[in-house]
Order: C-alpha cells, then structure tokens, then sequence
C-alpha cells in the first residue's frame, strides 16, 4: 500500500544521493549493527528475505513504484540507475508475480547497482548467486507480469513497512533490509564503528567465558527488578 | 517498523488538525469512495479490520507509538485526545497483545475520540459494540501488558503499511481504515459527493438492469482488448 | 493460479446450466451435507469466508476470470448472468484488492444473481446485508482495480482450490463453499434429503442424550481399535 | 502437536473436577480479567477464536485428543461429559477438517457440556448460536473427517499452545481461551472480584474524563523514563 | 481440497505419458521460461518449495492422492514409477506431516523417479541432497503418519492450486513448478527453444548496457500512458 | 504464551540432567527416527527452522523465558550453561525480533552449548554458521531488544507448542526440533538403534528396486481396505 501523497506516473530523473564516501563508511556494517546504532529504527518488515545467503549490500537507494501485476516501470528505472546504487521496488497493491528475472538483473548489474530490494516476487532465482546480483524479496513466484500501467521511478515508496525517497542509503544482508536516511549516514557510519571496536572487545572476552552478567554489571539489576535465585 | 526518523519519547501538545468543517465534509463517505477520490492511495493494509461490524469513522488523527509488549503511552495520549479525534496507535516492532480494553475505552471515549485505530491487538472487545465505541485492530488478544518503556505520542508513525501524522483525517468502515492528509481534505470532499451523487444515478440504472457494458461504453474497447464472443 | 488449458480472452455465451429442478432439489442444504454426499470432495478452501453469516445460496455457476488488479470481466459476466445464477471469480494471479462493490452488487442482483463467490477481495462490505446480496470472499479490501486487461467469462477456473465450470452447481453457507457437477446433481440431492432424514432421527436421539457411542455401535471397533478405559 | 508424555489409546473416566464453588466463583468474569489476576499467564494463542461473537463460557475441561482428520473420539468423550464441562479438544497433527458439527452439539449439549474449544474445524457452524452452544475453534472447515484411529480422552492435551489437564477451569469468551488450574480457582475468584469492583471505581472515573496519568500517579514516572513534552 | 470428481479407491496402472522426445525436448528449461511459453498458465501456487536450491527437474507425473496424516499410498505409487517419472502427491485435506523421507526416497529413485512434488510434509530433508532426488513441498515436517486409508494413485490430482493429470509434463526449480498437459509439449519446446535463443541475444545486450526501454521500444508507450519525467 | 504455572523471576540454578551416557546414546540419531521411537509425539511446531541448513544437535534442556521485547535473561542464563548443553528460550507473547546475534553467541558456544532453539527471532545470522553454533528459530529478525523486564531461567517453558522441562533431551536438526523427557532417553536410544539398523536393511532393500508394497506386505491390507486396480 502506498501513502496519499505518493506520486503515480512521474519519473525523477535527479536523485539526492549520498556522497560516495557517505555510502564508503557504512559499508561493511551489519543491519543489526546499522539498525542499533541509529536508534532502532528503520528496519524492513521480516518477509523480506534474501534470494540467496551470505550476500551483503550498502548503496543508495533509486526508487521504483510498480502496479500490480505489471513491471514496466522496471525498465523505466534501469535508466537512471547509477554505480552503486540499490533499486527498491514498492507496489501500489500487494500481488505476488515475477516482476524481476534474470534479464533484468543482467540489466541493473551492468548498469552498476548492487541488488534489488523489492516488495513484490522475483523469477529466475537460480541465476542470482551466479551472477552475484544479490536479491531481497516478499515473493519467489515465476508468474508473469505485463507491461501496461505506468508506476513511477525516484519517488518515495513504501517497501515493507519503511517509506524509503530515492537516494536513501540501504543496507541489507542475511538479517534483512534498513533504510538510513543520508542526513543519518556520518553519525551512523561513526556509531557502528565504534559499536564494532566494542563488540570486538567483548567478542573477545565472551570467548573466554566471561559473563555478559558481570562485563555489563546486570546482577544489581536483576536483583532490584526482583530476580530470585533458587538452588 | 518504525522509520528511522520516528521520534521516541516525544510528546508533542499541538496537533495540526483539519478543520471541523473539512472533518464535517469527508464525514459519512465510506472508505473506499474516499479512496478513489484521493488518487488510490492511503489505505491500510487489509488486516486491519473492525472488531464489530457495522460503524464507521471519520476524524483527526492523534498518535501513539507503543513500545512491544507496553501500553504505557495509551495514558499518555489520553491528555491530548480533543472532541472527535480518532486515536491512531503504531508500535514499534510488531507484538500481539492487550494494549486497550474497556477502561481505555472508557477514557477514550469520554475524551470525546470517536475510535481506535491500532496496529496491534486489544481486548474486552464483547464491550466496545454496547459501549459504541469502535476499534480496527490488528489482533484480539486478551495477553496482558507493562508500562515500562516510554514511546511517543504524536509523532507521524507508521500504522498498517500508511504513515499516519497527527492531524491526518481517518476514515475507518467495515472495508479497512483509510489516512487523508489536511490538504487533501477540501478536495477529497468534494470528490466524494460528485462521486456519491454518480453512483446514486448509476445504482438505480443498475438496479433496473442496465448493464456496466452500455453505461461505460466498453463494449469497444474491450473488442479492442481482443475479447472473443463464442456461443 | 490457473491452469495451462484455461482460456484467456474468451467468453463463452452458453452455460450448461443445471435444471431448475435439479437447481431446486439441492435448494436448502448445507455445504457439509453436499460435501457428505458427493463422497467429501469439492470443497473450497477453508479462507473462502461469508462477508456476513447468515446467508445460503444454491444455484449454477457463471464463471468470471480476473487479471490482477483488473475487474473489467466483472461488466461483462453481468450480462450473462440468469436469474439465480451464483458468480464465481477466478484470478491469474492472487491479488488483493476491491474487484467488486455496491454498484456491482445492484447490477448482479438485478440480473437475478443469488451471490459472488470470489477469489480476490471485495469492497462496499457494509451494504450487502441490507441489500441481501451475500458474497463470498478471500479478502475484504477497499483497494482500487483498473479496467485494462481481457480475462475470459465462462470458462472454467481455479477458485479456491477448486476448477468450477460454469454451470456447475455451488452451495455456499457459513461453512463455506462447495461445487456439485451437474452430473451429480440428482444423486447428490436425493442423498442430501436421506442424509437430512436421517439426521433428524439421531438430533432428536442425541437430544434426548442417547450416545453416538451406541448409535453407531463404535464399542466393540474402539476396543478392537485398543482404546483401553482407566477408572 | 502433543508432548513425549501424551497418552494416546487412553480413557480416564475420573476428571478431578473444581467443585462447583469454585467453577460459579469465576463464572462470569472474562478471559482479560482472569487473566490478569493468575499473573498474565495460561491464555491460548490468539488464533482460537470463537465462531459467533457474544457469548461465555467457564467450566471444568473435560479433554480429548483427537487424530488428524478423525473425529471418533468425539464420540467416546461425550459419554464422560458432566453438566458444566467445557469439552477441550486437541489433535496430534494440525489439521483442518470438520471434527464437529450440529449432531455432536446436540449430543454435547445433551450430556451437559457448556461449550466447547477445539485446536482444529468445525462445520455447521450457521447452527450453533441458534442452539445456544458457543463454540472457540482454530478453523472453520466442512471437510469431512473418518473414524478409524484412537486417540484419548481425558489425558492432559496441548491446545492452542496451552497444557490443559482434565478438571482444569476454562474460561472463554470475545477475547478467547484461558485456562486455570483448579488450584488457582479460589485465589482467581477472589483476586477477579477485587479487580472488577476497582474497575469499577476507575470505569465511573473515566467516564468523567479523569486521566489514567492522574489515577495511576504515572506523570513522575513517565519523566524519571525520559518523556519529554514539546509544545 | 480435492474436486467432486476425483476418485478414491483406485489405481490407474497405464499413465498416458508424454513421449520421451517430449520430455527431453522440454528438459533443461526454466519454470519462468516454460511458463511464458505455454501463456503463463500452469503455475502451482508459490509456497511450493525446494528443500534445498539448485536442482531442476523435468518428467512425466504420476500422481498420488494421500489422505490426511496417511502415506500408504506412496508404497503403491512407487511400483507404478518408470524411469523419468516425477511423483505428483495431492491430498484430500490440508494436514502437514512428513509423508514422506529417506526410505521412500531410495524407493522411489531406485525405481526410476526424477523427484517428488508434494502438496503436503516431509522429512529426512538433510539427506536429499547427498542423495541426489529433489524434493519439492509445502511442508517441512517430522510428524509419522499412519497406513489406514486409502487413496488413488494415477487420477487426477489438485496438487498446490493445479489439477495435475498422471502424464502430464511436470517441470520444477528453484522458481518453483509448472505443469505441462501433453499435448502443449511441442509447442512448448519450440517456444522455449526460440525464448531462450531470444535471451540469449537480449542478454548479451544488456550486459552491455543497453537498456530495456531501446531494446524493446518502450518510450513512445510510456508517453502515451502518461509518464512524465521531471528533471 | 505460557501456562498459567510458569513461575516468572525465579532462576533454578539445579538442573536435573539426563546422563552423558544418555545424551551421547541419543547423539547422531535424527528429529523424525527419535519422534518414531517416543511415540510420535515431543516435536515443536514446523515453523521452527534452521537459520542454517546441514547441523545437528542432541543435549541437555537449559532453558530461558524471554519477556516480548526483552533479551536480559539470555545473560543469565549464560552463567548456568553446562558443556554440551542447549539453551531453549520460550516467551511470555510472541513478538518478533532479535533476542539474540553473534555476541551471545560467543558467549553460549564459550560456556560450553551446543546450540540455541528460540521462539522468537535471532539476528547476526550471517555469521552462525562459520561459528559453528547452530540456531533454530520462529523468526530472522533484527529489531533490538530492551533488558528492563526479568524472566526466569530452569522453569517449564512453552517454546514452539511443546512444553519443554529444564534437564530434557533436545534434539534438533534439519527437519525441526524434538523434545525427549529424560526418563525415556535410555528407551529412545535403543529403540533408535533398532530403528536404524532395521532401516539400514531396508535401505538397501530400497536401492536395489524392492517394493515396500513387497517388504511390507501391504498387499492383502490394502485390497481389504477397498483400493481397486484399473488397467
């Protein structure tokens, strides 16, 4: 479902993307990482899955509003799509399909985006990992789709719970898809490298056997929130 | 989910509401006559259903963003409820739940909210009907809650896949809950009644068996389509 | 999804309706007495679910086959339908959406349809009971469709799990919905009125508290079985 | 799904009932507010749900374990129903079906039942509320079922991912299942009857527009957890 | 669910099966490509599965209806299989389980079968790999079932929303499955032959970096429906 | 949702384990033998899957009881893990998120268990397979939790449908999760030992083209049943 105020039929040719060296230092870090350190918010709904495993992806996001049932505009946003960039496809109407397959993501990839992120179903899935096209879906359906009723390209779009506007950044990996808006991205690439130099600190010390219960002094706590030991 | 802008632990006292007069207008319009005048946009996602059959809402939106698991913010929202509003409860990560039963209601209504609107699940729900206050809910669940965790009230949340702001006009009937931004509102009005005052005429044409074929003239273009006739 | 023989662009004029005494003889019965009787198959899925409770219908098929987020085939099996024709709504693709409303329901019910039983969603939900058009349905969803792409009209379809070709006999009640081939009409209905015969014997038994236990003499074959009673 | 201690070809004709002053102590209390008073803990998942809205029931639960798509011991567990009993009915594997229909209500009304909860379908569902015999159920399926494999009755059985033991206290209503141990019943009363008449206090407050915030003292509270007020 | 006219009790021994320059004209072609060839018709509904990624398989059905919770039938499909067959498993209610695992998957390979779709559970799934035999299904599941009751084997089956005849050309991957009737596999054939020799070209182009919208002449389409784009 | 006896803020520090002599009798066995040879009966719910596919673990039942939202008690039950332990967390209401990453991880592997089963949702779940610390989860989620509100730790705890007892064997692997009472571990293992070796023959019976309608002699049971034979 899209908002009210969503734009149909217009394509944004100009995207507010984030610098490169923005999209630079946030790459690398995990959703879990990105999504802690800007305040927990931001996260895709959990339907979103990755096609395959074990793929990683950090990029500004181009926009794509499709209607049900049809992918035109799949090929409208292909145009404008830059290095690095990641494609997110909302829908104005839930409707599982195929409005993706190995064709386009030929496409996307030789135009320079890292993945899609899309809130619809996707076909071709056995050629994704090959190609190293890494895709994030609601659907795998191999159900055709037309080519009839315009969307729009580089509006802002709902894809899974999140309003994402063209040039958003987007991480996504194996625990799912957060948006990050630019204006977020120095004080969150800052805030997940500290929070990683910390966890590798603790990593450390939790390989050893030390308790989480003592490295964050829980115990106090525990006991004042009215914890009972019982042997 | 949340977005990544979404405040929490914000409280805001002034909500930019339409005017009574724009509320008046929409009032009586049911959700999907709304939804075509205002473009096709806005609607909830369908599982936000009434929890007894039969009522229908129009009014300003006031916000809560609950924490899982805490209706503590329900309270808080409470204070800021004005004559008409309808209260529009997102959460933060989806929980079922009973963040609302008859007491609420009772606050709500006596604040003077003409409904609940909730992304999540609600109980006491043999009440509402008698009390004649109705509620859209995610859930029913009878699962009791804290209030531990400070949330917003509000701030624009997400509801249901739409992006609800404070002072959004809600109209919510048997087919789902709609959201119309304030500007749209004079417009949408005025949509609503051309439209009513169509369909009055096309529903006593229909009623006496004409057909949508000769009233829409389709019967050309759908030749057009290639639709074959086979007897 | 439909099958690969379906026809797509089609409509068929003639329907090989049952008798209306055929018709007549089923008239009455409810869906887990037919589906008793014609040896328990040709049930629906269990999520085709009444908009209202209350309400049977009995009567043939004219079958109607949607395009995702498309309802023009709607206006075109309103012309073919008969007085006390059911419709019944297949769809390439499931979509969500509000394929069908109070104008439609006017136009339907004017051409002597006793109800829809439709594999997408429905709108307008609020109005059906009081018109006295009961509708059958996967979704309730105020969500807009299109008028673009040619389905077919009488051909057979998928519709909940079950191909219905037009004429067949669908019973629909509070528990569901089933389809009767014509061929088993008569077998089916003098089995239904035996089956109700019989029923009424045992209500009244099992009313007075006699036990199934006895009636059906499941003793001994529960034992056989090795069903061993502890005090 | 059962556990490793299930007894399965077992009937236990001895049900250690609640007396009766426990049972009536409860009765008429609903399901949120047991709930609340036995610590937020023994309420069915959310997915049982009553068939027609509007009714309650409390009673000592006689159980049954059913096998997937066989309703034999539906017949064996009616002969062990005393008058109040709520029958409990779980299955080994989930699956849909019509395990019970308006023949088996006779019968279980008959002996005495006051309802029953069943973790799988039911058919004849248009029947019940004319009999007076409220029935909570996972589906709504006419699917027929056979009588060829034993299960148990009166052992205890998961239902709806509850333990329920023969001649615990189920109590049931709009808001869906709870169970009590017998016990819990006297403390339960007593706690349910404290709650409802503070309930009341607060019900008269509300309705005079008094906050939540006031009543509880929470506005220290919420400013200690850092809610911040923006004009 | 099955239809009204599928027959229970019975074995078909004689299969009409598609010749083997059929099938092997059809093999090594993609679900998506088969789909599009043969109309985009023929899809069984997306929860149909691999256990694991990256097989594909292509064969003549023979098909097995189960009964709930029961898997005698697959002992009496397997003597029925012939090389090259894919195992087709309906059942006459929806009822997970594992009807299937690694006995039966030497069984029915050892006879000659390509693989299972099945509209039901299995289990043993960390073996299929290693042992080569794909499996397809709706359920991962380790409940046992029963041999009480029979089905059919070689009828016509509604198999995950598609009638699956015993003959028909079943192709499945990681996109999922399709079926096939006889008589469209030459056609077939030819039309993914000349597909995929179409791709080829196309992707050659793409992964130069031509676009979608040359290469299929969008532009002047898209104008005409009205997109506008906005710099 | 857990049973009305759970005791909540109690942490039992004695868990009465099965022997290593039992745990190692049942280790290599898989969920759906083990499920066999208890009686069909112990498995968790379906939806409790692998975060990786190809692992396998048997051990001791510690256990934990999550609040929605809230991962505090995953650090006390760290300190009470014992070498070749697996952790089980159940949770008061079902609410998605990510209860657990790869810190804890750490820590659980370092104490010493062999695997985590949650019925909640875990994230950081790129790296669990290169740990080697198997995870079977209801969700893959990142959303972050709080540590506000105690649990317990050593209590019954309801996870997945299945009441799961401190000190239980657990054993999980790619088709899903079982829970074996202590008491019948030595019986299990003997009865799996059978089970494997009677099947290892079989197995090879299968391999070499043998007909389980042979093996098992099915033939005369399934004429007397009624199934017929077609040419």
């Amino acid at each position: 479902m899209q908002s009210a105020e969503t734009e149909i039929g217009v394509v944004h040719t100009k995207v507010g993307r984030a610098s490169d060296s923005q999209v630079a230092a946030l790459t690398g870090y995990g959703v879990a990482t990105v999504h802690e350190v800007i305040g927990r918010r931001g996260l895709m709904e959990p339907y979103m899955r990755p096609v395959y495993r074990g793929s990683q992806v950090c990029g500004n996001a181009v926009t794509v509003l499709l209607q049900p049932g049809d992918n035109w505009m799949m090929h409208v946003v292909a145009e404008l799509i830059q290095e690095g960039d990641v494609v997110v496809a909302g829908i104005t109407s839930d409707c599982p399909g195929g409005y993706f397959g190995d064709l386009l993501a030929t496409s996307f990839k030789s135009r320079g985006a890292k993945g899609l992120v899309i809130d619809a179903g996707v076909r071709d899935t056995a050629q994704y990992e090959a190609m190293g096209f890494p895709v994030w879906s609601k659907y795998i359906c191999a159900q055709g789709t037309v080519k009839d009723t315009v969307g729009s390209v580089n509006v802002p779009v709902m894809c899974a719970g999140q309003l994402v506007r063209p040039g958003d950044i987007v991480v996504a990996d194996d625990d799912g898809v957060i948006v990050v808006p630019n204006e977020l991205a120095a004080s969150a690439a800052r805030g997940a490298l500290a929070r990683e130099n910390s966890e590798t600190d603790k990593r450390a010390k939790f390989a050893k056997g030390e308790l989480g219960l003592d490295m964050y002094s829980m115990r106090d706590g525990l006991k004042t929130a009215g914890l009972r030991y019982v042997d």
